[in-house]
């Protein structure tokens, strides 16, 4: 195995959480291309010139530290949520930093990557999805943050350290080591789990409209309360999706708009959000095909128009069969009978990442199942085991 | 019968209409203390001291026109929704003018008024609330419109009229003339409609609260999703209003909050508005009966935290029986046949009212039903056949 350095792996993990500190528990507030993201990068730049790799910066400002010719790629994202937990991509990072530093060392090979605003400050994983060619960088310098901010405003305050564009096929695989940000790894004192998928996920907004009117002279039967047949509309989504969804299916309405939004008026119009997540591409069809088909014959029953947005589809990635089974095996070595295959439910850079060359992911539990939050932690054994799998799949794979 | 005049009174009703007009078909914008309304205002002053009545404003700026010794008071309200129809209230008024002024010339004893504030810009009805007790002037003082202007600061906008307030035991009973706000006579090509009662309204905002978590991690038998909370709790409260309820009754439910409102986060939070009405005490208490244990069963079964905001209570308020014969009676004399006895699901200034003396109410049809809109409309016909049956009720109650 590659003689990973477990003290100075925990060391970095807690320097890169040094870069915006929220000061509340281990959280970090470190979103893309704000003051600390950047100079947490400069940091990593650092760190990967002093193990002797090469530095490469991208259009999008993605950070590279690249071993001689051709090499398995291992990294994730150092940039955070608003308010943050310290390890979320920035565990896959310092992995990443460890791996490649000490593979320098040993003569292995190693290349190591923090992907730019996969946390979507502008988008979702925008900076490896870029890199995969799924999204141009004419298209990503359109998108506008929340403050009105654009990408291509954002990337500019990185331009000093750009190098230029990354080719891809200089790697022969990618490696993502990530918390697990749901429950079942750490209830069931597990260390690591190695991702089978990552699931696909459709999102889309619809919209009931029917007639606003009096709330105190409308009899009920009289009424085209759009609210009333968004609630139709889910019973029967509920009902129909019983026979097609498994233990792994997830689906969500998580905004609801009213309008006007009056106690005393009867809602002419309803908009609400459905996405829904699984690593079955028919599932997901299915599924698509049950929610169309239900709003529609609500829409007939009712008297109401609906019209949805467009729908966003991103398709279920597998996992590379021979980079899993370098995990599992690695993880039967490391962790033995403390590991299980998982599904991955949230979105990550490997999914990007999956387009361009074989990917595959390790999970480490997440206390409490809690992500995407200050509170969010991992017990340091954990964290240690997590990197000691991976370098032990690499060195399978090297 | 009172000699009124039925062309005096369409055009007065279209002059009352100039003050704030739209500019879109008949609509006006004259909300309380406006410059509209308060121009709308002064004229009607002018109208009632011309007509040789005693023109008395109260400190909330309900202007009325008062007939020597006891009298019946006829009127409603002459501000208007921020977007609304010319009729609604207006109509109650301008009647209200015209009985008096042909009272005065005919030597029978009318007194009229113009409610202040009835639509809610401070709150419902608070004209007729105050000078009814209902609200006492230093309570409705601190209430605020949606801009931070305090009842307060409007009401000193009028403080020049203002002649101090107006004893209601002068007044041998109040009858109020209004739009349906409901399509029930324009469908059954009725003339006018005579109150029975206006219904009670019960308000309140309620809670759930669970755990804001990811959509893509979380299991769906692992979320505690307060939008899903709310779904069982509408299907509860639906199936066991069904042997409640009766065709009059109505509830709503207008406002729907979830926190925090984005696609990809299990909703943690689900606040929502409930209103619901009917003509009977007993029932709007057993409907409460049934929200709260709902709300409480489902927020049990769910691992929900439940929370509900003050509840509002407006009770029912029954019309006077010999007011309301004098309508009936007026209703069968001059369009035999072309009316019925019905409920107003809308609150009226009468409800106030309703605590100090004898009330009754007289509705003519909306046009498709449609209200508190700019397109709000009444046959020209409909409106003459209001006042004439208004003028033979006054008649037969002088």
């Amino acid at each position: 195995m590659i003689p990973v350095n477990p003290e100075r792996f925990l060391a970095d993990l807690h320097t890169l959480r040094s870069f915006g500190a929220a000061g509340v528990g281990k959280g970090v507030v470190r979103p893309a291309y704000s003051d600390p993201d950047i100079a947490a990068r400069r940091w990593l730049a650092q760190q990967y010139a002093d193990a002797g790799l090469e530095v490469a910066v991208d259009p999008c400002g993605s950070v590279f530290g690249l071993a001689p010719g051709r090499s398995l790629l291992v990294g994730s994202h150092s940039d955070s949520q608003p308010e943050g937990g310290w390890l979320d991509g920035a565990l896959g990072v310092i992995c990443g930093l460890e791996l490649a530093r000490a593979g320098a060392a040993a003569g292995v090979p190693i290349s190591t990557v923090s992907f730019q605003d996969e946390e979507g400050r502008f988008g979702v994983t925008t900076g490896s999805r870029v890199w995969s060619g799924n999204t141009s960088l004419e298209e990503a310098d359109q998108l506008v943050d929340r403050d009105g901010v654009s990408f291509d405003e954002a990337r500019a305050r990185m331009a000093d350290m750009v190098t230029g564009p990354v080719d891809p096929t200089r790697f022969t695989g990618f490696l993502e080591c990530h918390i697990e940000q749901g429950p079942w790894l750490y209830e069931a004192g597990e260390a690591v789990g190695v991702v089978s998928d990552i699931v696909g996920i459709r999102d889309m907004t619809m919209t009931f409209e029917g007639e606003q009117n009096h709330a105190g002279t409308t009899p009920m039967h009289r009424r085209k309360d759009a609210f009333q047949a968004m609630l139709r509309f889910q019973a029967l989504i509920a009902e129909r999706f019983r026979n097609v969804v498994t233990p792994q299916t997830v689906w969500t309405t998580g905004d609801v708009e009213l309008h006007p939004g009056s106690h005393s008026i009867v809602p002419g119009r309803c908009s609400f959000s459905m996405q829904w997540r699984d690593g079955d591409k028919d599932r997901l069809d299915r599924m698509a095909e049950i929610i169309r088909t239900a709003a529609a014959e609500v829409a007939e029953e009712t008297g109401m128009t609906l019209s949805t947005s467009d729908m966003l589809g991103l398709e279920p990635v597998p996992m590379d069969a021979s980079l899993r089974a370098a995990l599992e095996g690695a993880a039967e070595d490391q962790v033995p009978g403390r590991w299980r295959k998982m599904q991955s439910g949230a979105l990550h850079d490997a999914a990007s990442v999956g387009r361009l060359m074989p990917v595959a992911m390790l999970f480490v539990p997440s206390i409490g199942g809690i992500s995407h939050a200050f509170a969010e932690d991992t017990d340091e054994a954990d964290l240690v085991a997590g990197l000691k799998v991976l370098a032990e799949a690499a060195t399978r794979l090297a």
